[in-house]
């Protein structure tokens, strides 16, 4: 049996879901000939850790107690005075770092140790930087550590074998893993455009059907779809992230402030200047008439319009596009994302990827396909 | 640097494409720290071999030279007599296996060896069977060895991480590597409908188009689409053997007769009945209405008419079927291949996979991209 023993950062929905697929799966994985030893977890305040993380891992009933007590809102450090003395230890601020690098020049080299950030945090990048040295493998949900510095970026994608990130971009979709064959086959990709949320490709297919924008959005909100403040999704800088990243896959030596990125709000209704409330009844249907226009205009061309990522040659966009109705990304509806490259294989139509790009589901279960594709890595 | 020794057996259109594909991905490989080194290559009838296979490999002159004198319709064994003297040597009939299963027991265990079998035959099922119980890495494009008898199968699948099948579906695109993700992380795939047959897929776009059916098939024919007897693409057999692939991967006990097979054409004009030209001439137009009455009660319910095969719970079909006009297989042009995966994850909505799904361009870029993926095997 290969055991492949694993530090999960961030315990929040994609995080304590991919707690419940390792579980889930123990056996489908054994009859793979694998197994997955929790052997830490960690939120954005406290580490819980296996004593001896040798031998002992985080079982299966307190890691579903950790997720008991997670899904009630409390933190880890609830559960550290609550747990069985001798097995587990908990560890909280500056301490929890420290304690991961230590697990990691122990486990690193010697046993592989794989550390999984599904965090949305700026916070992971320094300890991600260190663990590279120590032999550890990576596997990232968080697209911050790959959308930051240059600098961070090349040294967390030092060893492209030891790192996987397939859930940054459009979930658990094969977008990255696809990426990557085109470009190890020496294929070159020429042009990506895509739709890479989900909140903004279900408004703008909403729109499309003659709805206001400003409902629209208000809908969304409600249902839960947009963040709790939508203009973190109409601001399109996630969006841009998941562009950068993909750039910087095709060797775009670019960062975040070189790319062109188009807000469905002006900078005076943005969240320094207008409370939230302020801007969903009084500044969004200011919006709905120059959204329309081009809804209108895009039409009248025989268009679609949608909130895209476009990449290429070294220019990488990101911004509110017309396409032909009869694409890939003009025929969308609903919340799917789509991925279209262009390539020397795929050059007349591109190669297609399309799908639920969101939720907590099939974003975990990316990042435990991501921890499973380096076992090959593992003594 | 690491090293990556490989035999390759089948020197069609696929097998010279990857050559060169291979020749001209030399600095992109060892900018990324690995060398493919070819040390032998097979047609069906001989094998031209590295004379010491651990230090020495077929460079790429040769390699080039091959590409040449095959592509003039030359055999192997006429450049085996001119190559020099001491640096390789070639192989005729029964010795060919006997020495590739050599040097498969030389260096499988303990340098790693991958066997890339580009070919399009049967015969290579027995020296396959034989070199996975030699620590050989296989990758295939041949999809006979994977739809033959499920004891074949067993024992070639036999350590899924040393097999590596993308272009037996579907060419280069991601359709094998995305299925696999998907069951790795647990998610229980329920149904995949597909179109998997360009030459299909182009047909039943024509003749939506109000084509008539035998006039679409002559000019495939002319045109290159189909195989020399367009009967091999209208029967359903090679649709049906990757149908096979994809079933037995979702761990469907079956083989190529369980299947239901719906053919173009009915028994009494078959290739044992009537000689192709007849068939051209006579048989194609008498199947003109059927077809013709097929579309036309899609068309009424508002549905698309496709050749796909459908996998869903035990059962595993390929023939006409009637689709939503709106549906990613409905929508689909031309000669893009479409695969629909529907799981827990991708529910509502399946996860789609669509592109060019032949050409030897694409299809041997899928090979390289699977003899890359298995690098980290390698000592």
């Amino acid at each position: 049996m290969k055991l492949i023993p694993l530090i999960l950062m961030g315990c929040g929905g994609v995080g304590l879901q991919l707690i419940h697929h390792i579980v889930s799966c123990r056996s489908l994985h054994a009859n793979k000939g694998v197994r997955l030893r929790v052997v830490g977890l960690c939120d954005s305040k406290s580490l819980l850790v296996a004593s001896d993380v040798y031998s002992m891992e985080l079982d299966d009933s307190i890691l579903l107690e950790v997720c008991r007590v997670k899904s009630n809102g409390s933190s880890l450090v609830t559960l550290a005075s609550s747990v069985v003395a001798g097995e587990h230890q908990a560890y909280s601020g500056p301490e929890v770092m420290r304690k991961v690098i230590e697990i990691a020049s122990l486990l690193g080299k010697s046993k592989g140790l794989t550390i999984a950030d599904c965090s949305a945090s700026s916070e992971t990048i320094g300890v991600l930087n260190q663990v590279v040295d120590l032999g550890c493998c990576i596997v990232l949900a968080n697209k911050r550590p790959l959308s930051s510095s240059l600098e961070d970026f090349d040294k967390i994608y030092g060893d492209p074998r030891r790192i996987r990130h397939e859930s940054t971009v459009g979930a658990g979709l094969p977008v990255i893993s696809s990426l990557n064959r085109i470009l190890s086959s020496g294929d070159p990709v020429n042009r990506i455009i895509g739709s890479l949320s989900g909140t903004l490709g279900y408004v703008m297919s909403e729109v499309e059907d003659g709805k206001l924008f400003s409902e629209v959005v208000r809908t969304a909100k409600t249902l839960g779809y947009t963040e709790p403040d939508p203009r973190d999704d109409l601001s399109g800088m996630d969006v841009a992230r998941k562009a950068l990243i993909l750039a910087r896959l095709l060797g775009l030596r670019i960062n975040l402030d070189s790319i062109k990125i188009e807000s469905f709000y002006p900078e005076d209704m943005g969240p320094s200047v207008m409370p939230v409330n302020d801007f969903m009844k009084n500044g969004l249907p200011l919006l709905d008439k120059d959204i329309e226009d081009k809804i209108k205009r895009a039409s009248s061309n025989g268009n679609a319009l949608r909130y895209v990522c476009m990449i290429e040659d070294s220019r990488c966009e990101v911004g509110i596009r017309e396409l032909p109705k009869e694409s890939a990304l003009g025929r969308l509806r609903g919340s799917d994302n789509v991925l279209e490259i262009y390539s020397r294989c795929y050059n007349q139509q591109p190669l297609v990827v399309q799908g639920a790009g969101a939720g907590n589901d099939t974003t975990a279960a990316g990042v435990l396909a991501d921890i499973l594709d380096m076992q090959d890595l593992f003594p």
